[in-house]
């Protein structure tokens, strides 16, 4: 039997008169309240709402913010215009941060706005002021200390007044004892707002540059394992070159059942490593490292090394097992038996994942699971790891992530997680949602100019910039763009430029910066990748692009601008493959513009019309840029100009004011 | 203190897996579901979600939809686009409707769509079909009936085929099988969302054109007040030029104490019969009529002769009273009392109302006043009455009136309510949802082509198009706009024509049709008003616009387009004061389009645009119209014609395609 719907809803009479104050329309909301919006410290936290109340009465009001660890403040919430108020507060603490907003009727305010329209419209007060009397009255009796010695004193004058209007008008109407009577407001009909919550991350949420790496490939000898020591000999250049972020793809031990060999073949060579996503073996599982990297010391030593150099270290978290992960064996319950007794191993079909067999979230050990999961997240934030890349989310429950995301944060809110679920976009925004810090994007596939226009003005302008924080990958151990493939080294330059221009967050795979490009015909999948065998690189190679990643890594340092991701805005550029934009900080102190050629291969005139107006500048203006690449200092004249871009010499071009 | 917020929100593990299925965006919904939103009886309610799941099953769901006294229905909810999902019900009942989504894991679905792929790929599906036959027994055992027996027969024959893989799989596989399953699912992880309200009101709702009457001043004796006959006598012509709804300002006794003279003097001569809105006296309150316009077998009588003419009577609900109201002396409580022991009259300074006193919401009795106006309401409905129009009521508290409304259309769902709130937008948006059927708008002052496409495009397109349904009054015996004081017989053409095409619902008030324009100089006030003293109208005067309302509302009543608001589409016309607009029934089988001159003085020439391909038209298609006023018929061919438009001849073009 299905429940009864309210069709006539109850309406009893409520104990109490109901609010006449009605609060609508808060913002940052999202959903109603379900989910939090995200910040990150140092952000002003701009509310806004309707109030509104019926009859001719003033309202009073005040923001409440309570930020992590802090008790709640109290700020002004003013009115703005057509019934909308706003306050701000600087975020200052990483952790949760709940807001409310309180109003009240003004009546003091209220009888003042009354009365001076009467007096000057020349009325007789007798009345009135024995109303403002009373309000005083009252206002003396709920307050303390000096306040309420100053109101006694008002109201001793006006009784020593009595009789004369004029002087007790003047006296109640005052600048003085309006400012004394919104100190002890009369709040018996105030109403609050249900609680907001803010996630408030650390700023690395919002703008770092990554690097990936397979921790394995970091050596010399394409016969073994390179080791953690390897990787971390790789810090300097990675820091001199400005990432901020080393993200290693899973370095526990690999399964040894069902092994895949070099190029994804089914059957492993006995020297062949496997794929580091087919986690755990007898030398255990999410919590241990792959003996050939080294020891738990070693990882130890690594993240400390990095932490000096200001590197982080992001892990990989993948929630799948290879046949011989110790779980398998010791929770039997957590995997899904077929009807001959086996293990469903993953498959997308007709692909088939052999080394891979993925955990149960619906068994009845379901908690055990979940608490084992945290448990493995845990172990590494232990280690001092505060970035975890997680692997396929949108195949595990949603709700399963928010609680683990906020088990992790409630103790240690500066752990992030990012996203890396490429599925349908509602799916993406859902996780956004419920807790992820960072997103992987389908940027990776928008090449044209209508694709990233689309795209991008969807990111920043929709109502997912509330929460979800794009990281623009330019490639992956999964994808090779085609684009990357087929246009050579401007291909990489230009979706480097793109990347780290457009979103303050970016990463690239190493290999990308010697524009590797060899794929398996007809996919994206690299050739001979480092997923299932040793590499080694010569991170020197001639043609890479290492000036670039230098150059744009530091501008985006020196630049508030490229710090943000919603003061993205278009340009016209007359030319179908030019795309124009431009980054302000919210002061106009600092502007980035870029013309980025989106063909690898053709030299192309364009116009490119700058944003006067936006910046606020004259149609005829004089400005002087500096280009990132060339070092160019250039004076412009006016808003329209015919450039041209030449790919092979610098497909982007990306000016800094002043 | 102020209680401490969910700054890291507990978190334990609930007790069943939390569901995987996320049910998000539902459509339509207010504010999350505080509010209903509005429909009418006949009305497609059309419902859309989001449907999300984790991972690579497929979800199954279904529409409930409850119709006021019916049980609940449910509807085929499938999935269109993108993870949106949609399902319709026609409803057909009115009252309040209730409204939820169910989804649910579709377990053999899911079975089915990868075993197919196997199928297809020429893999073995020894394992598939195993399971298969497992889904098919368990569907067999949570069935019943015929159902029960097919699904057995399908387990036998599958036994019988043991061994025989390709006729196993194509009989699970078979679409029978398919439907069989579909009808027998498991819900074992069920999620249900929550609740959404519909207010479904009957069609008057949407559509209805209002005649707004002085019952007093339907007589031909200037020195008295004419009767409830002498109103009845008016209806033959009113119901003759299509009105639906004949509204009666306050009908009640009007109060002696402090009564207004002719044209707001402050003190009523002897003869003058105050103003209806300073309600009660000696004679009664709220639910007692004048005298001097008859008694409630009269009332009785009208509103009978009404029913039978298809007319029905709207009544005036004014919550304040005459300082003799019987309230006054009855419930002293209700009135709040100044310094001196009086009761503050109405004012809005420097303006006085000295002839009305408001009743306090917020004194100890409120429970009492609020069951007294209910009472009052639910006199009249009780006498027949189904529609109120609500003096304003953006000064009483908005959860009043939800209470009130819910309280009447609870017994009465066929009750609908008109508010009266010329005041800030939002509150005039807040009574709307809080359950107020129909509102007042700002029509009356927006003349020029800006102001009335930035208005009407907000009306239509804007969010408050789901429960705001605007009732265009040409004027009210408060508002003789200037652009009728100054615009001469063309203007009043020019507003009926815009109020009786561009909203479903609209109204004048009596002396606009004569084309009435004598006002107080300087204000919107009409000159020996009405509301201070007798009067007496020549309906046949000479100038009178009868001929057009005749026509619009006799169009209005065959066009099924003109029946609709969110319809509206406005189009290009080359001149700045001349208006061209369009709306289509939703099957395309009804086309009205206007050019309405918005200057009553200058013949005007212009280029209209009809927008041949919204109509589903060629560019150089021919169409046939037929003009509303000059019963002109007229093939045109292509979209853009030059027309000239005469305001002295004829303002206003209103074309009927076919």
């Amino acid at each position: 039997m299905e429940t009864e719907p309210r069709l006539s809803p109850p309406s009893p009479l409520p104990e109490r008169p109901p609010p006449r104050i009605v609060i609508e329309r808060i913002q940052p909301e999202l959903d109603g309240g379900l989910f939090p919006v995200k910040r990150v410290r140092g952000d002003m936290l701009e509310v806004t709402a309707d109030l509104l109340r019926d009859g001719h009465e003033r309202i009073a009001a005040a923001l409440h913010v309570r930020q992590h660890g802090e008790p709640w403040a109290r700020v002004p919430f003013r009115p703005r215009d057509n019934d909308r108020w706003g306050g701000r507060i600087r975020l200052t603490r990483i952790g949760r941060a709940a807001f409310a907003i309180e109003a009240w009727t003004d009546r003091f305010g209220s009888w003042r706005e009354e009365t001076e329209k009467k007096r000057a419209a020349g009325l007789r007060l007798g009345l009135e002021l024995q109303e403002g009397y009373a309000l005083v009255e009252a206002a003396a009796a709920r307050s303390t200390g000096g306040l309420r010695t100053r109101l006694e004193g008002c109201l001793q004058r006006l009784r020593e007044l009595a009789g004369e209007e004029a002087p007790r008008a003047d006296l109640l109407l005052s600048r003085r004892v309006g400012l004394w009577m919104s100190l002890a407001p009369d709040k018996s009909d105030a109403v609050r707002s249900p609680e907001r919550l803010v996630t408030v991350d650390r700023p690395a949420a919002r703008f770092s540059a990554w690097y990936e790496m397979f921790p394995r490939s970091q050596g010399t000898d394409p016969n073994r394992s390179a080791t953690l020591a390897d990787c971390q000999a790789r810090f300097p250049e990675l820091r001199a070159l400005g990432f901020d972020v080393v993200y290693f793809v899973p370095i526990h031990p690999i399964g040894e059942v069902n092994r895949k060999g070099a190029n994804n073949r089914p059957q492993a060579g006995p020297s062949d490593p496997g794929c580091p996503y087919a986690i755990g073996s007898r030398a255990g599982g999410h919590t241990a490292i792959d003996p050939s990297l080294g020891s738990l010391d070693d990882f130890r030593r690594l993240v400390e090394d990095a932490r000096r150099r200001g590197l982080e270290i992001a892990l990989d978290f993948a929630v799948q097992c290879a046949p011989d992960h110790p779980w398998v064996r010791e929770h039997p319950r957590w995997f899904r038996r077929r009807p001959d007794g086996s293990i469903r191993y993953a498959e997308n079909p007709p692909k088939k994942y052999e080394d891979i067999v993925n955990v149960d979230f619906e068994q009845p050990d379901w908690r055990e699971l979940w608490e084992a999961l945290r448990e493995a997240v845990l172990f590494w934030v232990n280690e001092g790891v505060r970035i975890f890349r997680v692997d396929n989310p949108h195949t595990k429950p949603a709700a399963f992530w928010r609680w683990l995301i906020e088990e992790v944060q409630g103790g240690h809110p500066d752990v992030l997680f990012l996203a890396e679920a490429f599925t349908r976009p509602k799916m993406m925004r859902l996780l956004a949602k419920e807790g992820f810090s960072q997103s992987y994007t389908y940027f990776t596939w928008r090449n044209t100019k209508a694709e990233l226009t689309d795209y991008l003005t969807e990111l920043t302008r929709g109502e997912s910039v509330e929460y979800l924080r794009p990281n623009f990958f330019t490639n992956t151990p999964d994808i090779l763009p085609f684009f990357l493939q087929g246009g050579g080294r401007a291909a990489f330059r230009i979706r480097l430029a793109l990347a780290a221009t457009l979103s303050p967050c970016y990463g690239i795979y190493n290999g990308f910066e010697l524009c590797e490009a060899r794929a398996v015909p007809g996919r994206e999948e690299y050739q001979d990748s480092e997923k299932y065998q040793y590499k080694v690189w010569d991170w020197n190679r001639p043609g890479n692009i290492k000036d670039d990643i230098y150059r744009l890594n530091r501008l985006r340092r020196d630049s508030p601008a490229l710090q943000l991701f919603d003061n993205l805005r278009f340009h016209e550029a007359s030319h179908g493959s030019v795309l124009f934009y431009s980054k302000s900080s919210p002061d106009g102190s600092d502007r980035i513009a870029a013309a980025v050629s989106l063909d690898p291969r053709t030299p192309v005139d364009t116009d490119i019309v700058f944003p006067l107006a936006e910046w606020g500048l004259p149609p005829d203006a004089r400005f002087v840029t500096t280009e990132l690449f060339s070092d160019w200092r250039q004076e412009w004249a006016g808003a329209r100009h015919r450039i041209r871009i030449d790919p092979a010499a610098q497909p982007a071009l990306v000016w800094r004011l002043g």
